[in-house]
């Protein structure tokens, strides 16, 4: 494979962006073009980010600065909210450009649950539209066909993947999801606030967002869909003192009379050929450490003592799998590239 | 109050038990008479916790060398299984000794639930019989007249405060109760193990003994007794990266027409005039580091989205009110001392 | 002892101001009477810093709210530079106030040094020349007859108890000493600044403002005067992932035949009477966990294997014997109160 | 290069071993054919490292079961004292084998120097005589024709890349170097001790082995050589609460009128062309988690507020460039592999 892309990610400055930069620099076909960086446009990248000193990138830029000409893809690593207004306009500018973007703007097909979980209407319907959900390893088909892709959120990447997958199966009780997630603190971005203040989060844990977190639209969505009927989970995130990571410990109640087993089963068959996916052997349980800087998701079952209810515990790194690894996956079928390009990386630990 | 009553610690060379020697030297009441530590007999105790350097301490001896007719009280720090032996030995000798241990060794009423959870007969059942239980806020009465107290486990009484209160009141459905637990590390105590290693812990979560660990039988024991019917709650723990704290996010469902308000009023009545339990406003989340060396207990109630759901969350020090301070609250109350001596210290946040 | 003293803490809502709080709710004869954090006035302690939850704490206030006529006492914990104009206000209008200033801004007699190092002559010289440097172990007696002190800073105060008994003894050499300091997060305070996110600092150690600090100033201070001549060492801080704890590393030549027994001596009997140093036996190396939360400072002398070459260790927690607490021991002098009163509590390890 | 050499990793159970797995899973020329582990032989790695799971590697075998016919090439990642025995012996039994040595084995020149540093003779000394100490940008031309390459230690990897060309360029007075060095915990291996635990290393900073650790031999013989008489620096090491990482900043004294920025440019200078090398702009100050997981190394230097001294500072992964990262470069020297080739990989930051 020869050709190569090139690419702008725009938001450059934050976690999700210097990720994509440590994957396209071994990635052989995507070229990195342009960066963004409002804030800090007319800096060098290796100034905001010191790990890129002595590698050759391109200054940062305001996003109206790039040459749309020299660009054939776009990462979209903007907060949410603000995403919608900028890429309407670069395909207005440039109707051919390929995207995947890793807010939530565009990840809620129905533009009623936008509004209403989102407090405004969404700002560019027509391409909520199409924007494909990029949940890979689920919506694959789609992806390849598509012009935008909406890459999914880390806590929804960990607890979909085994979710969905047991809800099409219908090995599970659909009313009886308990989603207790655990995170890492790079989840909650580079923005200076005091409660995510070295202080403030280390030596200690704790939950946020309990009962009405805004990821819930999105597993309602998905999970719906997998069960054709609706869907609504219990998920409570935690904020835990580590750097990376998600960590979902789910509990489920059989539906009929399958088992834990049963349920490892339909999860190992399910993602038996995936490449980023490994279900471990039943009652063997994952940790978050081990897939720390790799696209890797590993899944654990186990029995709870009571019959008819199972444990599955599901993690991956939210930089990664859950953000920009994720974001390159998707461009990669997108682009009709091999699918695991520039992601073959193991974990780093420890 | 000017008496003065000799305490020997045995198991001091271990976590909770200078967690009891930090606590007692602050407490105008208990004198620290003598100090046991097998394998470190001999040393100093500021050789094996240099923390202590400086400070006016027996040195560590063995059990056997301890001169009981010094010796008024005692706490057990000792390894789950070796501790009723010695026990047993110790009353033995002394009957008129009173007793807090901090072991599982003595937490379970039912002498058939202890062998099959711990694999053998219980070597002292007349003990095992006489012993109370100690979760101070909920046994009192029964402790204060007692000479043998069986302290609590740092999980169990996470979970125990909040659940006994709503199951006595029959606020909830005692089948729907899912307990997700963090620890800290000093949870697994002083043993080198490679699992506990630095670069092993840090930066990740992981759960363990999942389906089945053993402080099930603790909380089976307790809710059962609550609900007035057996009870089994699906009970999960995990391993966070952090010295102290235990916290329990507990999804329940409430009985009847209870909802969330209901329950923390439950909560809020219940635990009002006790010095160590808060209950924070309805929808507040506690943080495990905002009780951080105190005898402190914080909960906090939440509703789901889902009616008739709720997240009750609390959260303690395991070697505070988790094991050492409820220690010498059992032993203030055994001693008809105030409750709160030597346990008014704040937290340290941060 | 009963007499009671009403004390105002300016700064309550930063890590400074939080630990005394911590440390006064101990305090047998301080009474918080009031409490200052300008841009949180009007809200709860415990809504600032949760660990205060069900104490009974004077709400936040702005400082000139604060009425005088109950307070004898002020604990400045406000930032650098603004605590000047605060202080000269207060003693305008309540000449008798009591004040321990933990602040940067009455540390330096001569008022040239402040001007150079601030980059602005000092707003109140004449309180700067009144102002007593609160060292409490080598400027004791100066203390107890002072209105204002100003409480020395961490690094300071880590540096200077070790290297000022060695420089007035005669047994180091002046100009050849290099101070290579470690601090944990807290000493950067409570103000949200990207680099002081848990995801930027984790994981990782790096050394800033190497070669300029403003600490420089108050070392030259203390060591030229305990030399008789001027002195400028080598002092560099660095970050390290933790919450406490200061730790310097400092490098020093014997002057004459004076080795690192010798050394280890004259430290061993300069402190042997106080209650807040410990020297360790020669060849013992301090930790800084071990001090954590207490007022301890812990000091080892191990030789060089290069004669004539020692290294001397000294570590406290930066917010006790290195801000709040200090900052108490200064106030009980100046009050009369025995100088241990409140500072009893031991190092909470691990 | 379509080459493919076989290799087999020794000691494969502990970091660094893991560590040569990840690097070597993205080599295309080194194919992993062995894996030993003596306490864990007949386990899968994915079952001693789990972020293996799913990866296809050889089972971990005893060193004797090893078949040498199909090995070309072996990396020893055994603990100091057991390898000088088995490399004596597979290059008996096999002698045209390529072995890159990490532990401290073969690091010494001088039989003597190791005597004395180790209390025993070396068991092979005509080995030892033979094998190049595989500090790459030192020693490259002799590293080509080498059978047996001694990996550098990581501390000294750390001091010795600034030092050794400021030394060779005359440019620092040879008796005032002070080292102080600061590494994450994986330095301390995965043997299960106490002092490592992570309830015994988090939340705290400690200095160990002052004034005479091992590392001082291997340092003494490459400053020596660099400046063409006996040198011998100040060395303390100390242990901060992170997983990787050394960090060394180093006090230097000036000789004749060469000051910061001449140094600067001496280092500049020679590491222009260097792969893993980054000299930071004069002033800069690196940080040890931007070289995170990367086989860099970043250098920074600043001028002392002292005339005539400097600051220079140099930090790297201890695991990549410290142990297998800089065993990977060697190897491809020794097969004339391009140096690079596997070691591409950028930091993981955050």
């Amino acid at each position: 494979m020869s050709k190569t892309i090139n690419v702008a990610i725009l938001g450059a400055s934050g976690y999700t962006g210097a990720e994509l930069v440590r994957l396209l620099l071994r990635h052989p076909n995507l070229r990195i073009a342009a960066l963004s960086a409002d804030s800090k446009a007319g800096r060098a990248m290796a100034d905001v980010f010191p790990q890129f000193a002595g590698v050759d990138l391109p200054v940062l830029q305001k996003i109206e600065e790039i040459d749309l000409d020299g660009i054939d893809a776009v990462f979209g690593a903007l907060p949410h909210g603000t995403t919608q207004d900028v890429i309407s306009d670069l395909l207005a500018r440039k109707p051919d450009l390929k995207i995947v973007d890793l807010s939530a703007d565009f990840r809620l097909a129905d533009l009623d649950a936008y509004a209403e979980w989102y407090g405004h209407p969404h700002k560019a319907p027509e391409l909520q539209t199409e924007a494909v959900y990029g949940l890979v390893e689920v919506h694959r088909e789609k992806i390849r066909g598509a012009r935008l892709v909406a890459n999914p959120g880390c806590y929804t990447t960990t607890a979909e993947l085994p979710l969905i997958a047991l809800l099409e199966a219908g090995a599970i009780d659909a009313d009886e999801i308990v989603i207790d997630a655990k995170t890492g603190m790079t989840g909650a971005g580079r923005a200076a606030k005091e409660g995510m203040l070295f202080s403030e989060v280390s030596e200690g844990i704790h939950a946020y967002g309990v009962g009405q977190h805004r990821h819930m639209a999105e597993l309602d969505q998905e999970f719906s869909a997998a069960a054709g009927r609706e869907v609504k989970a219990s998920f409570t995130p935690h904020l835990a003192p580590m750097n990376r990571g998600i960590y979902a410990t789910i509990y489920v109640r059989a539906a009929g009379s399958v088992d834990a087993a049963g349920m490892h089963g339909i999860l190992a068959d399910r993602y038996a050929g995936e490449p980023f996916v490994t279900v471990l052997p039943l009652g063997q349980v994952p940790q978050s450490r081990h897939v720390r800087g790799s696209n890797m998701v590993q899944i654990g079952v186990v029995a709870d003592r009571r019959p008819g209810r199972a444990i599955v515990i599901s993690t991956l790194d939210n930089l990664v799998k859950g953000a920009s690894g994720q974001a390159v996956q998707n461009m990669n079928l997108i682009l009709g590239l091999p699918e695991t390009t520039g992601l073959e990386q193991g974990a780093l630990f420890p």
